[in-house]
């Protein structure tokens, strides 16, 4: 009996040769993510609740202030100084204002074959490099981070094969929000999404990491894809060797499979207060809006920066929305600098922000009141996810967002772009 | 007996040829301007408080959303909103997330020889193009809304002789905070500081901004220059054309006289917690910081930038300290952004953030925690007023700031430039 790349990631972190979805295994974690919405209680029970308060290794540790960047109020800023301050007596690497903690992971440190625990739920995001990222509470983390160790009980792999091309003006937003729509927020609980086939291929690291990144929007403990040679030359061109990289057996056993044809993806919207109800883009349009975002580790890349500055160019945003453009990371930001890109989304009217979690997280940027409507590339649309329990979020793709920024109603970027 | 240029504003918007201190007129408003601290209270009161509420003349109004922005919860999210609506209702002119108020201001709407209300302390800026600007409660800015009138009870004023030019690596901030240290915070009270003589010729009006912003600071109702061929230029470079060029009569009366020599000002530091407690920036280096802050409607424009990155060109900010860049309006961002300087500034680990009242306002971005350090380019340091009350603000120029930023704690231009 084979094994797929998530449990052979797992048996290589075990130390074994074999492990099957039921199994519990103590693993060496390669790398703890924590960022800035609970560092701070891993810090205080370090401090406080341990005997013999140790780091195991503090290079396998990265910690990001990426939630309330700069902080919002006194509380924040507090918890930002004691991650700040314990990063500097650990010598930990420590970042702050420079992006989304899972961006920076990837543009950084995440490699083919690693095991990463991250104490946010999206780090399922690196699967997009062959890598099993998987969140974990601040527990797990301070655990993880004291032993360098931690327990597995193996998941199922569930196979989504994909294949054909994805049409002009549809995203691989699009494709994975059509897939949690058809099997649910449940679809895959604890199991692991692998994707593959020649659609995948076809997909660029930053695709990949759009599909990976909502694999735990369907429950699945995480999402990957196997490090093929688009992962490796990213690998490559940031300068990093991949851990290892693995391949599923032919005789892998998978709980279930899917296949999805990318060529009949049309544009779809998630409609509040769940990221599965999902329904074509044009079933909703004419909804009025109050707030475009774009942005987010789910959908603030260059790619998607490039198709909304696409849209936005010569046009203006509709008086009375706020169109919030917020690049996942520093080096996106600059990126986007250099091609012209910021420019254009404020010479058309919209707010360009600090790479950070921004509206996504809810809590310091763009927050929604009363009754307001959100139109989002962010990674969640649940009841007073963006604000006010009574604000309501649809999710969809950059172009989608901001053509809607530009009617300032939910609209498809033809109708805008008079194509 | 002759009249100052406040004075002769006065009367004019009095419909009288003539007024002195002490006099109470009414006057007729040629603008008025209000903002999300306090404009939710003006339009619950239009709305809830009067028999038969009516807006005289809405094209003297201006609403500008800047002190939270982009909203940061879903209470200011409402206050927003509430203020949208009604600019929207009544047609008003409306901007939002466009930058500091006071800036958007003078880049738009400010003329020589008016008379302006503001619903917020600096109104005090639009001296700098020989307006009379001054602060008021959202109360007065209601009467003022409904009947396009109010009263003024005349101030005397006190004429400031600016004399010879500023020494390379001292600016207008340092100026400015030198004359508020030598005066006191009460220094003005209830009076105009006039600004005149040579050394004002030679100022900028981004320069002037500086001087009449802080006039409050000193007690005053309003700071004021002559509107001369520099001011003019301004204006006709906007398409704007003055109400009336006002000069201060060879007889009239002031309150006091200074001197001051520019030649003779040094890089100077306001310390915690009081603008006016002003030293010689040389006394107090050394002292770590957590934070530095350039932007505000006082120290936010294209020149307070080039000055930062300048320094900072080739350069890292410190570790652990947070330098947050904040453009004071889309315009002073979009110049920065062609001439390179945003790129400087993230290249060098500064926090770039949309144009709006920041870390100065206290409220929602670059918050400061307990017994945290910041120094800053902007209005006030006051305790409590960056956050935390134990939190301590320092204020200099951007050249300290940012040399401040580079060394971790305070420090001149002059000491990390090598120089």
């Amino acid at each position: 009996m084979g094994m797929t790349i998530a449990e052979k990631i797992i048996a290589a972190a075990a130390g074994v040769d074999f492990v099957k979805p039921g199994d519990i295994h103590t693993v060496n974690l390669d790398r703890l993510m924590s960022n800035d919405g609970t560092t701070h209680l891993t810090v205080d029970m370090y401090n406080n609740n341990l005997k013999n308060p140790q780091i195991a290794d503090r290079s396998k540790l990265v910690f990001i202030v990426d939630h309330n960047v700069p902080a919002d109020n006194p509380k924040t800023a507090a918890s930002q100084k004691k991650m700040r301050d314990f990063a500097r007596e650990h010598k930990i690497d420590f970042w702050e204002g420079k992006g989304v903690c899972h961006q920076i992971m990837m543009e950084n440190y995440v490699c083919p074959g690693e095991l990463i625990f991250g104490a946010d739920s999206h780090t399922c995001t690196y699967g997009a490099l062959g890598a099993f990222g998987t969140g974990v509470g601040c527990t797990d983390f301070l655990y993880g981070m004291v032993t360098g160790t931690s327990w597995v009980l193996v998941p199922e792999t569930v196979r989504f094969n994909l294949v054909g091309k994805l049409p002009d003006g549809v995203y691989p937003r699009d494709l994975m929000l059509t897939i949690i729509g058809e099997i649910g927020a449940n679809g895959c609980n604890y199991q692991v999404m692998e994707f593959g086939g020649e659609g995948a291929g076809s997909l660029s690291v930053d695709d990949r990491m759009v599909l990976c990144n909502l694999a735990v929007e369907a429950g699945a403990k995480t999402g990957i894809f196997e490090a093929d040679e688009v992962a490796l030359e990213y690998l490559r061109a940031r300068g990093r060797e991949p851990k290892a990289v693995y391949t599923s057996d032919e005789d892998a056993v998978y709980a279930r499979e899917y296949t999805f044809d990318l060529s009949g993806i049309q544009p779809v919207v998630a409609r509040p207060d769940f990221v599965d109800d999902v329904v074509p883009a044009k079933e909703v349009l004419g909804i009025r809006i109050d707030e475009a975002f774009l942005g987010s580790c789910n959908n603030g890349r260059i790619e998607e920066l490039r198709v909304g500055a696409g849209i936005l160019k010569g046009k203006r945003v509709a008086e009375g929305v706020r169109f919030l453009v917020v690049p996942a990371s520093l080096e996106v930001y600059r990126q986007a600098l250099k091609e012209g890109l910021i420019g254009i989304f404020m010479e058309a009217g919209a707010v360009v922000m600090n790479p950070n979690c921004s509206v996504c997280w809810g809590s310091c940027q763009g927050v929604m009141g009363e009754n307001e409507v959100l139109i989002s590339t962010g990674t969640r649309n649940f009841k007073g996810r963006a604000g006010h329990p009574s604000s309501k979020v649809y999710l969809g793709s950059a172009a989608t967002v901001t053509a809607s920024a530009v009617a300032g109603k939910i609209a498809l970027a033809k109708q805008v772009s008079g194509i």
